[in-house]
């Protein structure tokens, strides 16, 4: 790959996860919502890949593109008025992409009371100013968690890629 | 579940995916992009949203609800100033869900290009205006291939329910 | 016209309407409404100009920049909630213009119903990265209906040329 | 009509055309301009409906509703960065709708160049918040030239009213 | 400074205030206002300084950047439907920025009642396409009440410097 | 007060500025953006309203309406493309109001070079669902810091306080 940054470079020293973990929150407003009051799915996702790719910038600092989302699920409804609150952390890096999962919790306005509302696994490519794949610093897995974590983006992205391998 | 509608009522008569198919098209506009001129991730997801709850009403004729996202994928991007076409088709229903996927194409404003760059399948639960769950009009499946759809269709949910059942 | 395209280039080879033919169909949501809850005058027109714009991309294969809008009129309000359709089809083309007839329906997203609440006739100019006029490809005109659709369109052009040449 | 004011009502005293007129001014930003750097006909458009709208509400002081747009141009582009400046004055009013003439002018932001784009001639219907039409206050015409705005508003009307009626 | 404009010339020559005296009005739709029907603070800001930047522009005819907002005040609420009127009028220039003072009123739609609901003063720093600073053209300052305005500015102005220096 | 909580509720026991701390975080895209590539001052000033909102929800856990912002400066500009974070932290609490500081800051999506780029104090009346106000749990003061940074806030009150008086 002609137009990979040397690994040898400091922008490719590992990083921990706590380093790019990113908070989003917004108030839930009007042009969100559907007719029931609830926020839509798709402003949800909208919101999720930014979150995503917010973590991605702070891990990569590199531009990313959207390259995958698996398993996105949506528990509760969020209402017009309260708020949408989105945690991004990084889960396991390969070579020339990485995966953030993206936590969503409701919080009411009112009460404070938050729950979790949905959780996605984003996998983006990074890319630099011409659109040419770079390299990512490595993720720092230091716990038996966080490999419990990669290990999973691990066999989510060996599904995705075989999957495409029998479509095509 | 009580607030369901009668199964002998004329609007749970089967229906063809055929009746609810569903072809949106946009331009993509500077807001819709990144700074490197393609379309967000974000966008495409909240398009792939809209798309498919579309298709769902036509099918259900009801509110419905986005309850999960599997298996989204992004083949390629799409320019500023390029067209983006949505194709959304209900491949299996469920007591009170159905799935949807759908096809997102790039068509290039000046040459006609076009190809596939994601494929999503959505799932949504069928809502009345309280936001209780309503039945779903059955799927007319018809041809082995629409067979075979909705046999994945299963297993996409079979294996969502199992994930969520061990998160739990 | 120094920058316009060779007639002989196989670009200018003539097309049918139905190459080019267009339909969008969106969601009304919250912000596109009045408080009365009816889709506002200024978003469908602003849909009404997109269709016509991809139809004339798609007869055209050139970027477009809208000349003139005639006719167009709103028969029935749509209501948040309910589905907008959208279909554009050329109706005649000139030197370096084309007319597109876009049609909008109302579809009830409860029950289907589908009424058309509105037509207008756009009018494109077709040109160049650098803005400068380019040769639109002739429609093929089969049929004595679309003769008259053509005729009728020729019949527009020249009122708005006549009452252009009162103003000035 | 059961739902109309009592004629002799005060808000019904006839008015100027002075008391309504309205100007709107805008800065073109990127999400209103197509790939060239030119605002989108659309986005003129919309601003055009709510300038006439907001005169509407002036002159009649109720809900309106778009019912008609007759003979829109665009003469010359608008390029993001610069100006754009609306001015709606009502023509003629009849029982339950009245027509406004919107004037569109680019106004370049680093010279003050300003000349008009754009035309536009809107009827809007008035209505009370349950959508029922309701009567417009007279506009005072006192000079041959207001004069001559009206009966050119009734001919746009007439030949409106004529069109539909041969299209039905 | 060396990228500023020779004080000479002609667009150096002093303006009247009434010469770039800008009003901007737009309905109130449902997404500019929090769940109890009211526009969000931030709609207000954002329209606050596009008419601030657009006086500027027509006093500077360059491009601008907005410095600091002093004093913001919301003394009523505006209601969805209602109008909102934006008169924003340069107050006193400085060597390569300026002051403006935008005015805030509501308009009930159906009434007419025009009510003062914010005042706020924004300095904009004038700038040419590489965003080097720029001279501005003196305010022409013709009368006593104009004379005070100035002098108010110019208080606000050193005010804001000594905050300044007190937090660095 | 006839509407106030009984401020021996539990709503209204006494709260850290830590407990409402918000920190919010968006990629900075085109359409926030004026033709320099830099974001819209109107742009900031809603994400700071919205930030300072979200502060005083959780402090006061009811609605809040945006009373006035003192003190807003503008330090560097922040490009297309970089992100920009706010950090919400409540200052001071008076009997049906709360004043909150806003600090912005940019952070450079390649290089994640964060510098601070605006500060505003904003002020916040909390009310009910019917509009009328409500009281605000205080804020618990604990060090010699977190009370200067109180005194400083009712100094800004009185200013404000006193101004308005001077000018009505």
């Amino acid at each position: 790959m002609a137009n990979s940054v040397d690994p040898s470079s400091p922008s490719l020293a590992p990083k921990r996860s706590s380093d790019s973990e990113t908070e989003m929150v917004q108030v839930v407003l009007p042009n969100d919502a559907n007719p029931l009051g609830f926020i839509l799915g798709g402003t949800v996702m909208h919101l999720i890949d930014i979150a995503g790719a917010i973590a991605s910038f702070r891990h990569a600092r590199s531009r990313v593109v959207t390259a995958a989302v698996d398993d996105l699920v949506f528990l509760h409804p969020i209402k017009v008025g309260d708020l949408i609150v989105l945690k991004a952390t990084v889960t396991c890096t390969f070579r020339t992409s990485l995966e953030v999962r993206v936590d969503v919790y409701s919080e009411e306005a009112l009460t404070g009371v938050r729950q979790r509302t949905s959780r996605a696994f984003l996998t983006f490519v990074t890319v630099d100013e011409a659109g040419g794949r770079v390299e990512v610093p490595p993720l720092l897995v230091e716990t038996p968690a966080q490999e419990k974590v990669c290990v999973d983006a691990r066999a989510r992205r060996d599904l995705r890629l075989k999957r495409r391998a029998d479509t095509v």
